[in-house]
């Protein structure tokens, strides 16, 4: 490395970042990667550590460690505060990183349109810290269920409504359903986590909308089977901390998970770049910032299209193709060669999974559902997993859930859980005086004294 | 299940409260357990999450979970805020819990000696939430010292002061070490993390006081083989943000951890009881508190002496027994049988590792070190944890981090981590101008204009 090379600055190692970095390995450019966070995580499995079946380490690798043998390139963790593109500097506080090309894969977050408020009561599911969030707001729900005597309280407590029937607001539905209907039953001995009802709200005619309709009806199919209610044509008209307006009825619910829709980050503020409605950089067909040569912008954060004039989908792979290529158009320009042709997208598939044995996959003109389609899937997630190490723990811990029906991430942690229960803070209050705040459990007789049992 | 069996309420689910209840299963009692938090978890093990070796749920099980099949028995997520002894009722906020038996096994917590205002500059390591902020403090420490350019400032934040030679203290010194001096090199580009100082801390003569005095001379061996400063006969005198201060010496520090002192849980407060030094309930030979025959104190939480007059030690296998003897005891009761005599603690052992390939035993008269002792400590380990899964788990990272260096669990989570980093809050300001704040790495010649890279 000498200081004459030429310096490429990345924004984000996600799936579209990281894999800019790596396609640069032997491209004679000195790289730095800056993220917010230290690790890269495999977002397509993040349902999975919201409902327990994983922990955050078996889909997050450190970015350093994916890293450390790639000699050109430098990690750095901070949080990018903006850009001053004519002196080609990226500022991070009070850290500035001087760039010849820059990558801005910064990805997108949850969309309350219009609502930023709804935030609060209805997570979404797009960063580690949303997963272990969900996770506790979940299971505390079964545990101040449990608490309660008040019976609509404890009905409340265990709906669950899922706003948004795209990938993941169906995973996550057959998720809870899964962890109501088999991980939980018989460890509660005042409520039936059976009666959990399982809510999954779609404003559009099907559920998704990206799959054939056939393998749309399967899922809503499948997710019935397993007592998920789904409810289509139904636009979420307000939310809070009891539960959501639909346009026509109000669901009272104990926990609402957001999975409706998405907006870039602010990678168009920092450049006063044009935008999309999504808030997404229009970029040219080699996916440049107009007017800025040295600047490209790739993943979701992108409103792109593809050679053929189609947008490019905000999913992994199409990350992963746009990173390898811009990678491919700034070792042209180093190296003085060729430049490739606009990016063009291959679409590979889609695959989303539902629950225990079942999944949709549609691969060109192969549609898969089912166990065959669910063994697809695991194979294909473990298969795109980073190193030996985690694919080997992940593939371990979905054999034992499906052999066991357990789930071993099941902790609340980081939560004033208890406290808060304790004093009573979440739940409404109790009927009747503090002493005798208890009820009998369900298989139990009600003694003279009404106490916890 | 019926109104009229003798209620057991017991209060904790660590190792004494967990076997109590377990012993309990085919007792005609119901039996309450309440804890803070969802899960048991394996406390010799925390050190390993603390440096990133295992996740949390690796060490961690729901109490639901282990519970499960245990018909006699509900959990009950709270926190306890007092006792009321003359009308046998345990207050937990707004709930009250009746007892006819209760054993309370609320364990310990740090102990500062007085100086309660160190705990927020050294962390001590009892829950998982201390071991996954100990992680982040470790972790950002290294990329702190990536990030800024003053040399003082960097060797500071690669100082790690380990304070106390008990078994955790020599685990944590040794597993820091590794991290820096194994783990972690390949991934910097700008700090040579082998740099990194570990030094460990001990008021006492030698490590591991309660071991023979050939296992804390090999303990001291191993340390200083793995790069570790001991230093014994050292009293630390105050802590702050930037360091520690011994009596004739100042040592600055990026993170401190304290592993030196415990004091019990507020038990003996709730009972206006008669407690020792360390805040542990006194109680008699058969482990209830004098006055109160039907309140028994195990674990941490009691002052107890062997039948044979010895102080009961605080550790996880005594914890058992006195959780197995409780049970018995109050099954005599409730079966109307002869109760069993006075407590009699078995000691099995010690044993505690230092790091890779070096453990210390003592089994009765056999001494065991090095190789053969650390595979000792890790079967017995892995033998004692719940459950299959985990054991299997904890089984295969173990060899993943021997063969391959690496450790699986390195994320900083739950961590305004970047955010701080970027505003320069806890990092001191650098020197030279906003633009011109960073210097070149170790291997790059320094450069013109002052920047990242």
């Amino acid at each position: 490395m000498t200081a004459e090379r030429p310096k490429v600055v990345i924004v984000g190692a996600g799936f579209g970042g990281l894999t800019a970095v790596q396609s640069l390995a032997r491209v004679p450019v000195d790289v730095t990667i800056i993220d917010r966070h230290n690790y890269h995580y495999f977002q397509p499995l993040l349902y999975q550590v919201a409902t327990a079946a994983l922990s955050p380490a078996d889909i997050a690798w450190p970015i350093r460690g994916i890293l450390r043998r790639q000699k050109n390139t430098a990690v750095l963790l901070a949080d990018v505060t903006g850009i001053d593109a004519d002196a080609r500097m990226v500022h991070a506080g009070s850290v500035t990183i001087p760039y010849d090309y820059l990558v801005l894969a910064t990805g997108a977050t949850h969309s309350y349109f219009g609502h930023p408020e709804w935030a609060s009561v209805a997570p979404g599911l797009k960063q580690i810290e949303d997963a272990t969030s969900i996770r506790r707001k979940v299971l505390l729900a079964f545990e101040h269920a449990e608490l309660t005597e008040d019976h609509d309280e404890q009905r409340r407590l265990l709906t669950f409504v899922v706003v948004g029937g795209g990938p993941t607001g169906v995973e996550m539905a057959g998720a809870i359903a899964e962890v109501a209907h088999h991980a939980l039953p018989s460890e509660f001995r005042r409520i039936d986590p059976h009666a959990a009802r399982v809510i999954l709200i779609e404003a559009g005619p099907r559920l998704l909308p990206a799959f054939p309709e056939d393998l749309s009806a399967y899922a809503r199919q499948a997710l019935e089977r397993m007592g998920v209610e789904v409810r289509t044509l139904a636009r979420v008209t307000s939310c809070d901390e009891t539960g959501v307006d639909l346009e026509e009825t109000r669901i009272d619910a104990g926990t609402i998970i957001w999975a409706a829709g998405v907006v870039a980050s602010p990678a168009a503020e920092w450049l006063g770049a044009e935008r999309d409605r999504a808030g997404r950089v229009m970029v040219g067909p080699d996916l440049k910032v107009p007017g800025r040569p040295e600047i490209f912008v790739i993943g979701d954060t992108a409103a792109a299209a593809d050679a053929t004039g189609k947008p490019v989908p905000g999913i992994a792979p199409a990350a992963k193709q746009m990173g390898r290529y811009v990678a491919e158009v700034i070792a042209s320009k180093v190296e003085d060669k060729t430049p490739p042709g606009p990016f063009r997208y291959r679409h590979q598939g889609d695959l989303a999974t539902i629950g225990r044995k079942a999944a949709v996959v549609k691969l060109k003109s192969i549609h898969l559902t089912g166990f065959i389609g669910w063994l697809f899937w695991g194979f294909a997630h473990v298969y795109f997993l980073i190193g030996l190490r985690n694919r080997a723990v992940v593939a371990f811990s979905w054999l034992w859930n499906y052999l066991t029906y357990q789930r071993g991430a099941r902790l609340i942690v980081d939560s004033p859980a208890a406290q808060t229960m304790a004093r009573n803070e979440k739940i409404r209050p109790l009927p009747g005086s503090v002493e005798a705040s208890h009820g009998p459990g369900r298989d139990q007789a009600r003694s003279d004294r009404a106490d916890w049992r």
